[in-house]
């Protein structure tokens, strides 16, 4: 009886029985992981990066499915969510990568493949790197004679405003510096806790490294009826209603701007400046995108500048910290992680901890310096490298202003888009109608509207954008960013295939 | 009367009130700054870090004085604070160089003068970059085929214990990967705050991490009468009083230890990874000098590879991230940031949270994962670059080896320094003796005793090590630590500058 019985139950479900126990001692080890979900730093669940979100894990998977041979109403995926030039076809400057091939292996100084300025600045970078080696560490704030390049730079730029290398610190690229110097401000908790005040739409990067930090993120709205331009009366706004909850301490504003690609005018960074110093803000300026102005009557103008012509009522007291980066503009070469930052009145002693903390880090990577040293020191009128420079430099930027116009033309024809110009940067990012329908469909499957959008435009035409929520927007109102980047020919399809989507995604949910 | 004295004190006393004046203003300035000292984050105040910290710092104004003419009694620095091996003459590996040179400017992909085997790296590379261009974003894991075939190193350093690309992150240097790590690790307050182990001696990284996050460190002591082992009954010790006051998630080890030069014996790291799994610890290996063994008898056993020797019981459940770079072993290339961490038995959640983490930094240096994917797929035998690339990793290892015996044995012949054998890493942690005298001298000038050794080894030598206390050490003893990395010449200058200061010291003070 009894010892049948157990073999029947044996015999009759041991693979069920296997399972079971497999499953409850997985669980079991689950639950005795040290580090869940649960025992995990809470400010790090919190941090979300649209940019490389779910859509864009979607993207790789189906690009995977293609190539596996599913069949799809597409052949293939067009990314237009990453600010990733070469990825997108964009050809490197030549004099960059000819110094970078020297500076990585000297041996190439002796042959005679390589024009002159070439060789002369790859010896100069490889005589400050120590053993003349890109393999060895750099002093923490970045090599020396590349900090003096980029003063100079700055110089240049800025008309002849005097720049001490000192302020300057190399970076991996502009998000490290931008995270660093948030990292320095952050302290306080409650109504006390650091406040930093961010454009909405933003990059998310901000957003992601306040949460890191545990920092309040201050809202402040573009217009978008204004191009996105700055207003004084919403900072004010936004500045007041954070007061009653948290100590705001700095403000950030990116210009050329991204996700919107507008372009500020010299009269509001001058109001912005004003506004700072009145309200005694910490200024953080993201200037990634400055060679990147396409719209006509638009230039850019450093917040450094407009600093020092308002006078020295302000430019020796507003603290100010800029970026910039190997990645954009003409360069696009993301993948070095070069950058700088140049800090103007900075507390001393708050720059001794800042020179501190980086160089617990020890350096950024030295051939993001060298390169960052070529964007800053790039060929001169009279040197051998100097026509092809500013040819190849001259037609990746006409090329971007191109689709730049193209992009916004074509989006404008879709009834339910609204595209304001892309003045400057990378991006456009359009207002989109969402029929009520769709609106209501999405909520019932938990998700956002323009993610909704985004994910059905990725699953039916293989193009991949980013839903505006991602970088933050006025309620009710719906966006998405598309990169101006894949080549002429693949962007006029991309957009052909955006106007096509839309139209038949408002008929479909009317 | 008043006219005169009026027009006296101005005449006599201007300076003193302009000065004054100005050092008003300026006090003004600074009080109304927005980032102060005051202001700033405390987290970032308490973090420190030797290897670059006072010491070295002043070597540096020294090398300046010593440009300026400044007569000293000596003519020049000589750098042993750092593991920075091409700035003390270590040259890169060729075929590492060739392939970088080939990866930054593929046009030399059509030239003769590069062997077959770069050529065929660089394609491999440069075909899994976006746009074929080092300057496009990876995905933020890291290149695809890089982690494949870092897989497939570690599997062949492990005798065939399977590794899954998928735990494969790389890094921007093992740093970022450490912290990276820690950062997910911590949460909590008070008596719930993280708690995480490192040895004492430590490399200054971790302490200066846990301060940034906020954690608590829990030290636990290596034994430097058995040559920096590590000991249980130290580790329960520490652990059981850490638990009265935080809660100790994780477990930190340098293997070849950092600053002190031993490598753990398998039986020791059996015990450890016991001990982590009877505890629920979390396992940190750092083995960024893996390749770095010397002494006879002493063997590199990776964490992974014991932890799968000891049976499922452990390697289905033990929790373990190792970390590993391209700045050490024969490679030194620093500079380039390079770096790999592997996650084992992660929670897969954990896991998610981990990559979005890292894709908000968007990804590690191009040419450093580049780097670090020619260090795990190196030249093999038939290839033409293998004797080549053999003759110079044996040459440099041989090298060190020499240096590290030499070491060794001079510091030994000193009266009052007492100095462990080096069996691996690039560093000595020699035992000082220092007479009371000293130590009060020291005190009195509100010095760390060790520190005030060093800095008068510097002014008197111009040799430049980091004090013990800067690592960490048991109360009431003294040490330095001197990387072996200057050439066989230098290092003997060095080392018998070293004794003969000691003695002049002792004497001095005695």
């Amino acid at each position: 009886g009894q010892h049948s019985l157990s073999v029947r139950v044996v015999a009759a479900e041991p693979p069920r029985g296997l399972v079971q126990e497999k499953m409850t001692e997985n669980a079991a080890f689950s639950q005795n992981k040290v580090l869940t979900i649960d025992t995990m730093n809470p400010n790090v669940k919190k941090m979300e990066y649209a940019v490389r979100g779910p859509i864009v894990q979607r993207a790789m998977q189906i690009e995977k499915e293609l190539r596996e041979g599913v069949k799809k109403p597409f052949t293939e995926v067009i990314k237009a969510n990453i600010g990733d030039a070469h990825a997108m076809g964009q050809q490197p400057i030549t004099f960059f990568r000819q110094v970078l091939a020297l500076c990585s292996y000297p041996e190439l100084l002796n042959d005679n493949m390589f024009p002159e300025d070439a060789k002369s600045r790859a010896r100069r970078i490889l005589q400050a790197c120590g053993g003349n080696s890109l393999g060895a560490y750099s002093a923490s704030q970045g090599i020396d004679c590349v900090r003096q390049d980029v003063a100079r730079y700055i110089e240049r730029r800025d008309g002849g405003v005097p720049c001490d290398p000192d302020n300057v610190y190399l970076t991996t690229g502009a998000s490290n510096g931008i995270v660093t110097m948030l990292q320095l401000l952050v302290c306080g908790e409650g109504a006390s806790k650091t406040g930093v005040m961010i454009s909405i739409p933003q990059y998310p990067l901000y957003s992601a490294a306040l949460a890191e930090l545990g920092a309040v993120q201050v809202n402040y709205y573009l217009n978008e009826d204004k191009c996105w331009s700055m207003d004084l009366s919403e900072l004010e706004r936004s500045l007041a209603e954070a007061r009653k909850h948290c100590n705001p301490k700095a403000l950030c504003v990116i210009n050329p701007g991204n996700p919107t690609g507008q372009v500020q005018s010299r009269q509001c960074i001058e109001d912005v400046i004003r506004f700072a110093a009145k309200e005694h803000l910490f200024l953080m300026a993201d200037e990634v995108y400055q060679d990147n102005v396409y719209a006509e009557g638009c230039q850019f103008h450093s917040f450094k500048k407009v600093l020092f012509e308002l006078g020295p009522q302000y430019s020796n007291t507003v603290e100010l910290a800029s970026f910039h980066s190997t990645s954009k503009c003409y360069m696009g070469e993301c993948g070095f992680r070069g950058g700088y930052m140049e800090v103007i009145n900075m507390d001393p002693e708050v720059k001794a901890q800042l020179t501190k903390l980086v160089s617990i880090r020890l350096c950024a990577p030295v051939p993001g310096q060298a390169l960052m040293d070529l964007v800053v020191n790039s060929p001169q009128p009279g040197e051998p490298s100097y026509t092809t420079f500013m040819k190849e430099r001259t037609a990746t930027l006409s090329l971007l202003a191109e689709k730049a116009k193209l992009t916004e033309e074509i989006l404008n024809t879709v009834p339910g888009i609204t595209c304001n110009p892309v003045q400057g940067a990378m991006y456009s990012f359009p207002n989109i109608s969402l029929p009520q329908k769709a609106i209501k469909e999405a909520k019932a499957l938990g998700q956002v509207p323009d993610m909704f959008y985004c994910m059905k435009m990725l699953e039916e035409t293989g193009i991949c954008l980013v839903p505006g929520s991602g970088f933050g927007q006025k309620d009710g109102t719906y966006h998405f960013r598309m990169t101006i980047l894949p080549p002429t020919d693949k962007l006029k399809i991309l957009l052909a295939k955006v106007k096509e989507f839309h139209l038949r995604f408002t008929q479909q949910y009317s």
